[in-house]
């Protein structure tokens, strides 16, 4: 296992964890605007997803459909995005973020400028319902 | 197969068509400041990764690596970014784009704010390696 001194996601966790895997973690990251912002960190410290195995980028990927899923049951969200950019830290995390039609930046990228004044009442309704997709993805998970 | 009238990416390629399958294709895309941006397009209109069977999952996630894999060997970029957003053409697209430390965003997302001025001559010099970064990439695709 490849552990870099000095990265952040080879340090500490980046985020709340919701979910945690040999290989893998599911963390929830406070990120203004943006109430259902998750990613999934590799536990090594690789940079492209392309430099994983077969299986752990299958994993991986399996991981993030997991994930979308459960944020798109519990709350029906305009649209997910998904990324992994790295280019400030490049430890392999994907970005899985559930968008609304009315959160700050949309249909823009949460990376451009905002659009209009984030609602933070919208925002609190989605953090309300953040425990039941939690508890949905785990579940998913596990069964994996 | 769903085709959505008025849906830009049912109605048309997207971009400069570098590799055609079945269910997907690989554009080139004209994308300012990024001359190695690619897109995998899915040929019929579905809106979320996670909508997709595992089976048709697995080979977009194959086809994307191997454009991933194509960009790498030829153009050492300083960083690969793929994402899946859609927030605008909600029709499953994969950008897939090399990052370079002397781009105009670098190491700002493509769809933040530019932090310095463009480099045309290097810009064009990736632009010359292309045909052998798409080249590998047509061979790798044909092989799966």
């Amino acid at each position: 296992m490849s552990v870099v001194a000095g990265c952040p996601l080879c340090d500490e966790p980046g985020g709340r964890v919701v979910a945690q895997g040999a290989r893998w973690r599911v963390i929830h990251a406070q990120e203004a605007g943006f109430p259902a912002f998750y990613r999934v960190v590799l536990t090594a410290h690789v940079a492209e997803f392309s430099d994983l195995p077969d299986d752990e980028r299958a994993e991986c990927m399996r991981v993030m459909v997991a994930v979308e899923r459960a944020l798109r049951d519990a709350l029906a969200p305009a649209k997910m995005n998904v990324a992994t950019l790295g280019n400030m830290v490049p430890h392999l995390h994907w970005h899985v973020i559930a968008r609304f039609d009315w959160d700050s930046h949309f249909p823009s990228p949460v990376w451009a400028e905002a659009r209009r004044a984030r609602d933070m009442a919208r925002e609190q309704d989605v953090q309300a319902r953040l425990p039941a997709a939690e508890s949905a993805m785990v579940a998913a998970l596990a069964r994996r």
